[in-house]
């Protein structure tokens, strides 16, 4: 039987979400359901709330576990009364920050996944489109003006980790595909020459990537294991002698893809 | 003066961050100076981050404050050491979650944002694969296998609030462009006819819309007030004839378009 677990905020509950998923991996033997409940900004709506948190707990016969991040007290309080095991990082430690910084907490609500600094969002939102528009090797004109560019064969990971590092980071980061045109070359794709120290290669082991492209396009030449170990070889061979750093992708998420490139390259990861 | 914050993890770093500026928007007038420091996995790593964050003391003359999810108690032991005040979810929150499910917590480190599950996984890159492939109006033949189709004028915040929903809910999300051409025929596009259940409308303000379509293309009718009032009030004609939900989102981060549009629409948002 899954243990239920709530996610309550007064904003997008992606705070609350983050904080309760990171703890909860501790714990991966387990069975989780989850519900997350934005926007939870009035007693009334925080009423309901405690139905659901109630009904959760009848059915499981087990207390339900709350991870809150709300900043009204009005609202705070209605919730105490739940019979789940409340998690508030917030009750927590803003009395703490408040002393280190010696200042009180604003109390506001739903602040933290909001606008708060144009300038700096719109820096974030002009990556994003940055990045889609040199998707896949589109408008090498515009790798002047790229961060990074990411270059590896087809089903690397480069499309996923280059969005999130433009929507995550607010990193332009474009992304080339290796193809076998390019290998018949033998040497790097002319568009990537003169920015091969903006480069970044990823790798992937070729029985992943023929598992992958077998899905996508099964019985093709393209998906063979022949095709995916030559392409794979020849690629690595060119990111070696063009001293283009690289990342095996092949257990990574696409957050840890972007956090290494990140940190290998000395790139600004603005944190949100 | 800035205050120098630190995020410090054995993973990527991002839970850190992300408990941390949830926390700090509750001061927003403090000026904040910020350094995420991820991947300290090993005691001999940890003593180069003891040296940083003593050299920001030092510099600043102020606590520096730190953000800690760290899980190997021989790397908290060295950092615990520091002249900062340290904020830990971790150390706090992990004992109150082994006593409400009765488990000891496994103490790996870096597994929060790590592939947990990779079914969901891939489930979540296909999203992503499928939203670059159904952007800005691409392949509409897709839409049949469309949780959602994001319509509105061109900057209205489409493609980054349909990436957003791909990469972070795992949702798959298409995105439909209004242009003049469609409202010349002042009905909902062919290729929406048979989705209109599927839609979701996003509305700006002219001004505002005005504004970023100058800094893109200033000099251009598309750009000028009036056309973007003539748009958005065609626009928002249909949304209504077709009773298409719609959100403003003049104001709104994509995190904040993100979670209203799935709240709305009732679609399952798996929290990662």
């Amino acid at each position: 039987m899954a243990r239920h677990i709530f996610f309550i905020s007064d904003g997008t509950g992606i705070t609350a979400e983050t904080v309760g998923m990171s703890l909860l991996t501790q714990f991966d033997l387990y069975d989780f359901e989850y519900s997350t409940l934005p926007y939870i900004d009035t007693p009334e709506k925080a009423e309901m709330v405690l139905g659901q948190i109630a009904g959760a707990f009848h059915k499981d016969g087990e207390q339900p576990i709350v991870f809150s991040t709300l900043m009204n007290p009005e609202v705070s309080k209605v919730i105490a009364k739940c019979p789940g095991v409340i998690i508030d990082a917030f009750a927590h430690f803003i009395p703490r920050l408040e002393e280190a910084l010696g200042l009180k907490a604003s109390g506001q609500a739903g602040k933290s996944h909001s606008v708060k600094s144009p300038d700096q969002y719109h820096a974030r939102i002009d990556a994003v489109n940055f990045t889609i528009n040199t998707d896949d090797g589109l408008h090498p004109d515009y790798y002047k003006i790229a961060e990074i560019i990411l270059v590896g064969v087809s089903r690397s990971g480069k499309t996923p980790t280059s969005i999130y590092m433009a929507l995550n980071f607010g990193i332009k980061c474009a992304n080339y595909p290796i193809t076998q045109d390019d290998l018949d070359h033998d040497e790097i794709p002319k568009v990537l020459k003169d920015y091969t120290g903006k480069c970044f290669g990823l790798t992937i082991d070729p029985v992943r990537l023929n598992q992958i492209r077998t899905q996508r396009m099964a019985d093709t030449n393209y998906a063979t294991l022949k095709q995916c170990e030559k392409e794979v070889r020849a690629t690595e061979a060119i990111f070696r002698e063009y001293k283009i750093p690289m990342l095996n992708t092949t257990q990574l998420s696409v957050e840890e893809i972007a956090t290494r490139i990140v940190s290998e390259k000395g790139l600004q990861r603005s944190p949100r």
